[in-house]
């Protein structure tokens, strides 16, 4: 493994039998306790390990020791029976690691509405704590369902002397068989932070990072990212508001920045990353819904796989954000990262070159920079474009 | 003409050369002086027609004449040119009919962006008014963009032993190529009804018509519903909470919802209409956006459109609308108006016959029903399933 990993974790990925042949059983785990925090799914329609890890995390958010994951089934609305299985999961973690019940959490990934092959589940457990090891990349593996490469996005920054380690791990969004789709992420440190600043460090990076990706507006019943953070790396505990905490928080961000771009471009179908610059709106809520509302247009996606430079929909989406603003401020500029035009200035389009306009867009990554010229807030977001495969996979996905 | 229309009405559709060859310029007026009531798009980038209803509306909403609609430019984004063309084209229409001026409206819809060739509106104006006529038709083909049929409604009433007249004509949403895309929808009727009423009951209408219907989840530019009355059916003034006015509401209400049907079955490269019936909810709030998010989700109308009987797509698109629910006492059953089966019971999925629901999912009009068992509040929407068709036509509209 060439990531030099952070302190005190193992990781392990194997195949328990829940699908035909790939992996879809990894565990994580915490040489000593961690301190944890979690966001997870805003859907009513919560999955069993969803309810039990926010449950987990309100009583012991301080002594977390492992994750368990299965892919390949999401245990969603699958009753009380579903319960069960998550906390027999949880268990059988515990038992055979030797640690507390209550330290450690479970997600899972998959079909919805089918019970876990439960025995199969557990004997896979048993099996795989043996193999434990510092390499993440078969953990990586074992947590997808039908993406199409494994996510890990790495940082490493200095800490009152100390080097601190960040790895994130995640797995793709609605769009790769959205069945099977739910976006997982799973963030360890080795970083020294107290449960509470931790809480809102991932809150606000998740509004930052995953909250601002789109792949087909669907909100799945699983989506979860978790941090857990074991303080070996003998840093002074980090406090808001300094300058460690700030470099900390950029390293933070980045990963999770990271992992969301890759969740996008890996989107079901997709042929394109796009970037939503929104500048100078008038608050950052606007800023942020108006990014949002553009990312999230199925007519923008589809002109920007049909490299249309038809800037008309993109102006369209940010008059339905639910925000108020002058359209006739307004400028809008495409890019490929190296050239750039101008489409639309004081409320009508320019008369650009259509030419240079396919240019950029037929770029596999495409940058739409709104300038609303009516305040200061800014905002990114990202998303793929929507083609025919879109609604192939996902027509006929299930039967 | 078949239809017997409201009494007053004359119409003209004809071809004034913003399109190539098809008929774009589109006039209705009325003997008499008109109530009027407007509901408008609510995206904050206004088609400069959609501004100049609205102001024209708060000042005169009791004595309407005309109103004028050209199709094959939207009017939108095109900055104080864009009024100056609006305004000329009511100043066009007054003059010729010889009319105030704020006795007519405007309407367009069509491509984004582009100025108007006034002088051939002009043109055609005047050509128009010498071939007003109480047939409709030429007046619904003229005002529509992409959709393949024209879009009418019509119901008649009894009322204080007057038979009132109510016709309806409408042009398709978004999916009938997004950049020629709004939903336009006229509706006359020789009722006697004070303005206020008709402005509650044309937005109440609206609620539970057009804005329960999703083709693409993009809201146009120039999207607007308009009522106008005349009064020369000699009803006596229908007032509010009466058994008349319920009578003529409801009428109403058909008549919209069904131009609401036909636009969402004319949806771009949609092959099925999909119902969704909300029923026994907590509030008709809740009803409502349960009802919406599970329409505009495009993972649904992919599965419905592969005839894959996912029902997991459909509790989890519930689950995100927002409100708050208890799934496990959640009821789904799909149906195709002949057989019907229950796929989703209790929190969990029941043990369907998968050929059965197939056969089902294949009819032309797939209808879902969800109980939510916790209240006593409805709601129906309705849209249509998406394609590879829709990517097509989409990614590639404009160059």
């Amino acid at each position: 493994m060439v990531l030099d990993v952070p302190r005190g974790f193992k990781f392990v990925g194997v195949h328990c039998g829940i699908k035909k042949c790939k992996k879809d059983l990894a565990i994580a785990y915490s040489q000593t306790g961690c301190t944890a925090a979690g966001v997870f799914t805003t859907n009513v329609v919560k999955a069993a390990p969803v309810l039990y890890d926010m449950q987990l995390l309100e009583k012991n958010s301080h002594n977390i020791r492992a994750l368990v994951i299965n892919s390949g089934n999401a245990n969603a609305c699958t009753g009380e029976q579903g319960m069960r299985n998550t906390i027999r999961m949880a268990e059988k973690v515990a038992q055979q690691l030797n640690l507390p019940q209550n330290s450690v959490l479970v997600s899972s990934t998959g079909v919805i509405g089918v019970q876990l092959p439960i025995e199969k589940v557990e004997n896979g457990i048993e099996k795989a704590v043996g193999l434990l090891t510092d390499d993440p990349i078969q953990f990586a593996e074992a947590i997808t369902t039908t993406d199409t490469s494994i996510k890990l996005s790495y940082k490493e920054v200095e800490l009152s002397g100390k080097s601190v380690k960040i790895l994130g791990i995640a797995k793709g969004s609605g769009m790769i068989h959205p069945n099977l789709a739910t976006m997982l992420s799973f963030i360890f440190t080795d970083a020294k932070i107290s449960q509470q600043t931790l809480k809102k460090l991932l809150k606000d990076s998740v509004e930052k990072s995953y909250n601002m990706i789109d792949v087909d507006g669907d909100t799945s019943t699983n989506d979860t990212v978790i941090v857990i953070a074991n303080g070996l790396a003998g840093n002074e505990q980090l406090v808001e508001d300094t300058e460690e905490y700030e470099k900390f928080r950029d390293a933070f961000d980045e990963v999770n920045i990271e992992l969301a771009k890759k969740i996008v471009e890996d989107g079901e179908g997709a042929t394109k990353l796009i970037q939503i610059e929104v500048n100078n709106a008038p608050s950052p809520e606007s800023a942020r819904r108006i990014a949002r509302s553009v990312i999230s247009s199925n007519l923008v996606k589809t002109a920007i796989y049909g490299e249309d430079a038809n800037w008309g929909r993109i102006i369209a989406a940010a008059g339905y954000s639910g925000m108020d603003f002058d359209v006739r401020k307004m400028t809008l500029q495409l890019s490929d990262g190296q050239e750039t035009i101008t489409v639309f200035e004081s409320g009508h389009g320019t008369d650009f070159d259509e030419e240079v306009a396919r240019q950029i867009l037929s770029s596999k990554r495409v940058l739409l920079t709104i300038d609303m010229n009516q305040g200061t807030s800014q905002a990114v977001a990202w998303g793929c474009d929507l083609t025919e495969k879109y609604v192939q996979i996902n027509g006929r996905y299930r039967t």
